[in-house]
């Protein structure tokens, strides 16, 4: 309780100081967000990576900004002009893609000037703050893939599912030829558009292909929630994290990865075959890929806590696959950990585990992108640094 | 004024109207609409197509319904119960997809329950109410096209547009196949995502190629807007339709139809290129279509004022395209309007270009989708109805 207290404290201060430092620098110039629909003057961003908020509501008591904006985790009380509208500006946020909304008089209400993402379980709004000098992830005059909408019935699950599914310029033009695969997750709370929309995976792809940086390949992105039909066919409490991913795992091994290697031109095997996801996804990727490696010879963990230091010093886990460092590096050819500096929590566990791997002659990358948090754009520099690792 | 203040009283009665009957009728059951998003209780769809919403806002003043789910043009308030909830059940709706939001003390709030659709210019809330004993927009167990996201810059307007492609099952196995394409535009305040995502268009198309009532066709959903980098360029009033309509014209013959001709295995020609829009997409079409017979053989319309009987009487329209009944029917060669039944402003203006064309011997379809309005189901039943007539 007395933590809780100075954490409140703590984030009364940071918003006084928030507000003021706001005030203080009010005059810079702020443009139009570059996230925002076409013609909506807010959000705005400055060029010190501030941004103004404007939402208007007349008869309203209280409007806040809530979401992943701010660093608080309490919302943030905007303030009334004359003419009904309620405006913040915030101090300079960590540059990147952040999910936000307001609560008008504790209802959500996304900003009428954003198009809206699947985050938060939800629809929210998204702003996308500049990174300055990086256009890795922006399209280029380059040869462009497609991402493209395949639907499946998953027996499962009972249900039609929807995955997208890059392929590459060259796919089109190449029709005999086959190509590696991709199995890329998205985090929780997220859908499967999440790597194209907010991950903007096909511009990275397509810019790192058309340099010669990565081998052309077929990546899926596909839903991480599934739901068995027949939940008696999954032993565990069903609302468990283990149950749920045995679901997922099922559904990869049996449904998604059939469905790709049938429709897409796809070159069989293992070595052809890797997996990486974010957050959640990256905890899906140590359950599907760690409990398969006859399947995935390639596996990438972006701002994920999927393998425990407990689970590397374990002998029995994932079938002993970690039991001898040799064999393991045999095996898994690519074994990556990507992190941002403003996630401290991984940053401390992927210390842990680099040294764990080493105790026991494990190979693996580690990889930290400099000044960025747990979002998207941490993520679009995994993707950028892991993707040219593949299949070569 | 005096038809203003009557409608008003209409409008006024038909809501106590719905009240009553919603009260009346407040027993029957409900389900959680198919449309929502996953675990999602509301909104609900009764048997007898009423819907019951319901939104948390125990702070609020006022709460009501706007959007299209109601035929009112006011909106329509909710009803506080003592947890804070507001809730309306309205009379049965029309069949097929609806726009709505909330009001909540006069800020647009979407629902909940529901994903975002870009709607009115802006993400809404969107409902499918049920179409009793149909499924042809539904997936079945056939083989299934892709829908792609296809990324080209456009000189025009500088900047990167995207468009969605559809392309058939057999396009991947038939790799020296080239395929006849439709050019299908949206309607005012959509963009181009609403044709696969609230049209079923990747289901309809797949259901007609599986049944061999269409022609295997690549199908392109562009977005309707393009403001001219270069405004000079185009003498109009910049802000003018004719303008607006000039521009979209210029992108899609000099970029579009170029861009998707040399990315994708397309047979060339006139007899091979089709366009069809639906409302203002319609609109376009009339624009781009008639003044580019050199281009398209097949044009249609869906619940569109595009074509007017002015323009089929004047003998200088579109280049005289009208002139002669004979030589117009020898260069299109489907020429298609659909509308709603619960659209009479369009079924009368149908007819009176119906007697039009007969006066001049120019053949075209009309088909009256029954019971149902001026939304997507409406649409996806003109597709339904027009592809099969193509390519043939």
């Amino acid at each position: 309780m007395k933590n809780l207290f100075k954490c409140k404290i703590i984030c009364l201060f940071s918003t006084l100081l928030f507000i003021q430092v706001a005030i203080a620098q009010s005059n810079a110039s702020f443009v139009p967000a570059a996230s925002n629909i076409t013609g909506a003057e807010y959000p705005k961003v400055s060029d010190d990576l501030r941004v103004y908020l404007r939402i208007k509501a007349p008869l309203a008591d209280k409007v806040q900004l809530a979401g992943s904006l701010l660093p608080t985790s309490d919302p943030v009380d905007l303030k009334k002009d004359a003419d009904g509208n309620w405006t913040l500006i915030t101090p300079p946020i960590v540059p990147g893609f952040h999910y936000y909304w307001f609560l008008v008089d504790g209802v959500q209400v996304n900003d009428p000037g954003c198009d809206t993402y699947h985050g938060w379980a939800k629809p929210t709004s998204g702003i996308e703050i500049p990174t300055k000098g990086e256009d890795f992830f922006m399209p280029k005059n380059v040869p462009h893939g497609d991402v493209r909408e395949h639907w499946y019935f998953s027996d499962i699950t009972g249900k039609w599912r929807r995955a997208f599914v890059y392929t590459p310029a060259e796919y089109e033009t190449n029709p005999d030829k086959e190509y590696p695969i991709l199995y890329l997750l998205h985090g929780s709370g997220e859908n499967e558009r999440g790597w194209s929309l907010q991950g903007h995976m096909s511009f990275i792809m397509d810019n790192l292909i058309a340099s010669q940086k990565a081998t052309p390949m077929v990546i899926v992105m596909d839903n991480g929630y599934a739901e068995a039909k027949d939940p008696a066919a999954y032993p565990q409490n069903a609302a468990s994290w283990n149950s749920r991913s045995a679901v997922l795992a099922d559904v990869y091994v049996k449904e998604i990865i059939p469905s790709m290697e049938s429709s897409y031109r796809i070159k069989p095997g293992r070595e052809n075959r890797a997996m990486a996801g974010l957050s959640m996804g990256g905890g899906q990727t140590a359950v599907i890929g760690l409990n398969h490696p006859e399947l995935f010879s390639s596996l990438g963990f972006f701002s994920a806590g999927g393998v425990s230091v407990d689970s590397v010093a374990d002998p029995n886990a994932y079938g002993g696959l970690f039991s001898d460092g040799a064999s393991f590096n045999d095996k898994i050819k690519v074994f990556w950990f990507g992190v941002g500096t403003e996630e401290p929590a991984l940053i401390t566990k992927n210390a842990a585990l680099k040294k764990e791997f080493e105790k026991k002659g494990i190979k693996a990358t580690f990889y930290e992108s400099q000044g960025t948090a747990h979002e998207w754009h941490t993520w679009r520099r995994c993707l950028n640094e892991f993707a040219p690792l593949l299949f070569k």
